[in-house]
C-alpha cells in the first residue's frame, strides 16, 4: 500500500531513530534538555530570529504563535483555507479567545486589496481589532502552493505600516525553500512570529516550534506550560529534529518531483503543484478514495468534492510512479 | 447639534417615558416580570417563533443566539463587515470559542456560491466544522443595505441541505421590514435564532431579544444569566419596547426618507440607499467628521476612510434638511 | 403573599418611578448619558475611589472587577460559599480564565490563617498565582453575615503585604454599613476593585457598579461593552439608583429589625442575624418551602437542608409580623 | 550532583532507549500507531476502564479528564494543594471554562464531611452546580501522600449518592500501589476518568494517558486535537511507556525507602512518608536550596518555606545516602 494521504505519516528512519536513542537529554520544562536547546537555538537561528520554542505539534505552535501577537478580543486575518482556520479544530477561538476574519485565493495566496480593505485599525472600544495577518506557506489545502516571497514582503509593509503584527505558519516552509530558493531567513525576515514542522516533509516523528523575539518565547513558555505542551526528557524528539534538519531538506525536492508526476497522472497541470501536494478536484470524492484504496493508493479527501495527494519522505520513486499509473487508469 | 452618529441615539419620548412609569413589574430573573413576559411573548409571535428573551444589548442578543447554535470550537461563517465580526469585540471567540470565517461583499450581501465553498462539513475529528451562517438584515456598515428576502431564503435552503443554521442579525429588521414590506414572520422563517433591537430604530433607551424555539430560549437563559445579563424588575425597559412596537415601526419610512435626502446631498446615489444609513466614502474621514461637528452636524467614522450618517426617531424633516444643507456645503 | 424569597424581589416606589420617567438621559455607550454620569461620580466618592462604571447586573459587576485584577491562568481566593463561588454560574471561570480556590467559614468570615497559608505568591511559571482575595460583606449565603472592619482590614494589610489584591463583592455593603455605621469609605478603603448593588436592599430595579481606579474603570468600559453590557440611553435605570442612594439607605436598618422578628420566630438566636437575611437550618427544606408558601409566605432554598429569608423594602413591619407568625406555627 | 528536585527528572535507561529506537509506528492522529494503541490498551486493562488516550504530559491528561466530566461554569472540588489547582496555571480555567472549589488538609487527603457540606446539586440555573470530585493519589504537595483506598472507595459512594463524578489524578497512582499493595484496579473503581503519568516514577521521558469509558476517550480524542497534543509516530515514546510498565513499577519500593532515609535527616518523622516524596519545612526555604546545591544537592521550593525532596529512578542507595548526610548536615 502506498500511502499519499499526508506528509505527517513518514517513519523516522534507521539513522534517525539512532540519533534518538543517543540523544542527550535532560528535564525541558526547567530548560534543562541540551538537545532541546541545541534544536531551538539551530531554528531560531534558520529564520535569523533570537529563540525558538519546541512544541509537541504544528496546532500547539501555531495557537500559542498566534496568541503572542494577537489578545482576547481582537482578531487575524487569514486565507479562508488557511490550516488555523481550518484544521485547528476552532482552537484559536476556543483557547486563546482569538477571533478571525477571512479573505478567499483559490491558491491560498495574499490578497493584497483585499487585506488593506479587510484591516480595522484601532478605531476605539467599539471595534474589533486587526492584531495580525495570518499567512502559510507553502499552503497545504491550496495543494502545497508557495506564496512568493516578494507578496510575503508587501504584506509585511502594509502590516508594519498599519500597526499589525505578520504570523507565518511554516509548517511547510522548508517546501517553499526549496522549491524556489529562498533563503530560510527571508522567511523569517517578514514574519513577527513563525511556526515551522519536522514532522511532515522533515520526517520526523513528532514536533513543531514556535520562533519569535526571546520576549515572545519567554511568554509563550508559560502558555505552553498551561496548555500541557511542557514535555520533559524531550530531547528524544528533538534529536530526529536535528537529524532531520542534517539530512531531509534538500531531498524535498525528491519528493515535488513525484507530485508533479502524480498529478500529470490524475490530469491536475503539473506547472499548477509547487511542491509535494497535489489537489485533485473530483465530484466522486468519497468513491475515488475508495477505489484509490482497492488499488493499493491511499488518498484523503479534504472536502466534500476534493481528494489530496502528498508526497514524502516513506515515497520513493517507484512508489510514485506506481501510484501514479494506479490513480491514472481509475 | 444634530445627531447623525447612530440611531442608539434616540431619547424616549414622553409617551414612552410615561409606559415605563406605569409599568407592571417582577422579578424578571425568576421569570415574573408580566411586561417583559408580554414583550418576549408578543416578539416570538411577530416573527413566528416559539419565544424570546430580553436582554440588555444587541451584543448580547448576537452573541447567545450564536451561542445556541454554534459549539466552542465550531465556526459561524458571514460576511466580513457584519456587526458580530467587526462591532462585538470578538465576544464570540472570548466569550463563547466560536470561530469564524468571512466572505466579503460591498453591500453586506450574501453571496450564495461562495458560502458553498466555504461551507465546511463534518469531515471528521480535524477540521472545524460549519454549524452555522450568520447574516445581518438590514447590514450596519454596508449603510443599512436589505438582504433581499429571496437571498435568505435561498440561504435558508442550502443551510438545511448542508446541515448547517442560519443565525440572523435582526438589530434593524424593522427597517427593512418597512422600506421593502416583507413581513417580519418571512424573515423569522429564514432563520433558526435571531437576534432584534428595539433601541435602534424603533427609538427604546435599552432592549434587544434573542428569538428562537422554546429549547434555545430555555437554554439561553442560562447563558444570560452566566453572562451577566439577568435583570430584575427590567419590565421597565419592557415597557418602552412595547410601546415602540405600537407606535415607531411604520414611522422608520420618514427615516428612509431622510437618509436618502442626506445621500444627495452627500453625492451618494440615494438608490443605494435602503433604509436609514448611509455611508460616505471619504478620504478624508476624521477632518470630514471634524468640520461636520463645526457645521452644527454630528457624524461618525466606521473606517479609516468611511463615514456615516443615520436618520432616527429624534431627526425631524426639518433637522434633514438642514444636515443635508450643511453636509453638502462641506 | 409576603415574599421573603429574595431582596431583588422589590419593586420600584411611585417616587422611584417618577425619578425615571423624568431622568435626562443620553447615549451611554458613547458616555453621553449625564444621569449615568453622576450615578457612576456618586458612587465613586461614596466608596473613595476614582470612578464607577454602571453594570446591568451584579454578577457582571463582580465578573468585571475580578477580571480587573486576575488574569486569565491567575487564581482569586474566596470563601466556598461566596457568591462569585457559588452564584454566578462559574463566569470567571468561563468568561474570565479565572481559577479559584476556597476556604470554608460557617459564617463566610475572612480566615486569615487559612489566606495566609493558601496564598500563592509569583513562584514562577509552574505554579498558579493568587492575584486577589475576594470578599463578601454582607455575605448572602451565610445569611447576611457582616465582615468586621477590622478583619477586612488585616485582610487587606496582609494582601499588600504579599502583592495580591483585594475585591469586595459589596451587593449588600449598604446593609453592612446601616448595621454597624461603618463609613462606606472605610469599606472602599480596603479594596482595589469593589463591586456594589442598587437592585437588592436599595429597591431599585435594575443596576450594580464596578468600582475602581480611573485606569481599572477605562479597561472595564471595554471588557462591559465585549460582554454585552454597554447600554443606551439607561439614565433611566440610574435614576432610580440615585433615587434610592437619597431615600433607601438609611431604611434599611427595619430590614434589620424585620429579619430579626422572623429570626426569633423561626428558632434562629436572632443575635446571629447580622442584617436582612436569615438562614435556617431544614432538613425538610422542599418541604418546609412548600408549606411556608401555603400559609402565604414565599421562602427560598439556598441548599438542600437550608432554608433562607429575606427582609426588604416591600415588606413592611405589619407584613414581618404575619410571616414570623406563619412560619412559627409550622 | 545528586538532583531530588523531582522524579520528572530521571532520563531514559539504555534499555529503555533501545525500546523506542525499535518501536514500530504509525501516525497516531489516524490512530495508527500500533505501539501507542498497545500501550492505551494496557494501561485502560490495568486500571478496568474501557480505553485510555496517550498525552504529552500530565497537565493536559488532567486538563482533558476534568473537562470529560465538567462542563465550561460546572465546578469540580478538590483539596487546596491538589496538583490541577496548584500547578497547571490556570488551564481548567483558562481553557475549559471550569471552576473549582476547594477543601484544605495538611496531608492532602479526603475530607468526607467537607466534601459533603460543599456538593452543590443542580439547583436550577442561578447556582454553580458541582459536576465533579478531584483527588490526587499520591498527593504530590502533600509530600506524596497515599489517600487510603477505603477513603476513595467512600468518596466514590457519596459521588454516586450525589450524581458527581470523580476524578483521580493518578500522576503517582504507581507508588500508591507498590506502597500499599492496592491494585490499580481497585483504583480504577473509583474513578469516572482518571490520568496517569510515565514519566515521573516510571521513569519514561514523556508521556500520560487519560482513561475512561469509550466514549469519554472518544471525545477526548478530539480535544486532544484542538489543544494541540495529537502527535504523529509518537509509538516512540508509547515504547519508553511500555518498558517501563514492565521494568519500573515494583522498583518504586526503592525510591520509597530512600525517602525515608531523606525524611529522617532532615527531621521529618519517617512514618509520614508514605513514598518518594519528602516536604521539608524550612522557614528559610530559599537560603536551604541554595546551601543544598553547595553541598551537592539539588532541592526545589514549592511554597515560600516549604522545601521538596523527589528520590526517582536515577537516585541510587548511594546517593540517598550522601544526600542524606548533606542535607542532614544543614
Amino acid at each position: 500500500m502506498i500511502d499519499l494521504r499526508s506528509d505527517t505519516l513518514t517513519r523516522p528512519t534507521e539513522a534517525m531513530r539512532q540519533a534518538m536513542a543517543r540523544a542527550e537529554v535532560g528535564d525541558d520544562v526547567y530548560g534543562e534538555d541540551p538537545t532541546v536547546l541545541a534544536l531551538e537555538d539551530r531554528v531560531a537561528e534558520l529564520f535569523g530570529h533570537e529563540a525558538a520554542l519546541f512544541m509537541p505539534t504544528g496546532s500547539m505552535a501555531n495557537v500559542l504563535a498566534v496568541r503572542a501577537l494577537v489578545q482576547p478580543g481582537q482578531e487575524v486575518l487569514c486565507e479562508a483555507s488557511a490550516h488555523i482556520a481550518r484544521a485547528e479544530l476552532g482552537a484559536h477561538a476556543a483557547y486563546s479567545g482569538v477571533t478571525m476574519r477571512t479573505w478567499y485565493h483559490p491558491r491560498g495566496q495574499v490578497d493584497l486589496p483585499m487585506v488593506r480593505r479587510m484591516y480595522a485599525p484601532d478605531l476605539g472600544p467599539f471595534f474589533v481589532r486587526t492584531a495580525a495577518v495570518s499567512v502559510e506557506c507553502t499552503h497545504n489545502f491550496a495543494g502545497g502552493a508557495v506564496l512568493p516571497i516578494e507578496d510575503l514582503r508587501d504584506l509585511r509593509e502594509l502590516a508594519t505600516a498599519a500597526g499589525a503584527a505578520v504570523h507565518v505558519d511554516g509548517a511547510r516552509i522548508w517546501n517553499a525553500h526549496v522549491a524556489t530558493g529562498t533563503p530560510l531567513a527571508e522567511y523569517g525576515a517578514v514574519a513577527d512570529v513563525m511556526a515551522v514542522c519536522l514532522s511532515k516533509g522533515l520526517g520526523a516523528p513528532v514536533g513543531s516550534l514556535t520562533i519569535g523575539s526571546a520576549d515572545v518565547i519567554a511568554e509563550a513558555r508559560v502558555w505552553r506550560k498551561r496548555m500541557g505542551g511542557g514535555m520533559r526528557q524531550v530531547g528524544i524528539l528533538a534529536a530526529a529534529g536535528l537529524h532531520a534538519l542534517d539530512h531531509h531538506v534538500e531531498r524535498l525536492a525528491e519528493d515535488h518531483a513525484h507530485a508533479r508526476l502524480l498529478a500529470e497522472a490524475c490530469g491536475v497541470d503539473p506547472a499548477s503543484v509547487d511542491t509535494n501536494i497535489v489537489v485533485v478536484p473530483r465530484p466522486d470524492a468519497p468513491d475515488f478514495v475508495a477505489r484509490a484504496a482497492e488499488a493499493g493508493v491511499r488518498v484523503s479527501m479534504v472536502g466534500p468534492t476534493t481528494v489530496r495527494l502528498v508526497t514524502h519522505l516513506d515515497v520513493t520513486r517507484a512508489d510514485a510512479e506506481k501510484a501514479a499509473a494506479a490513480l491514472g487508469a481509475l
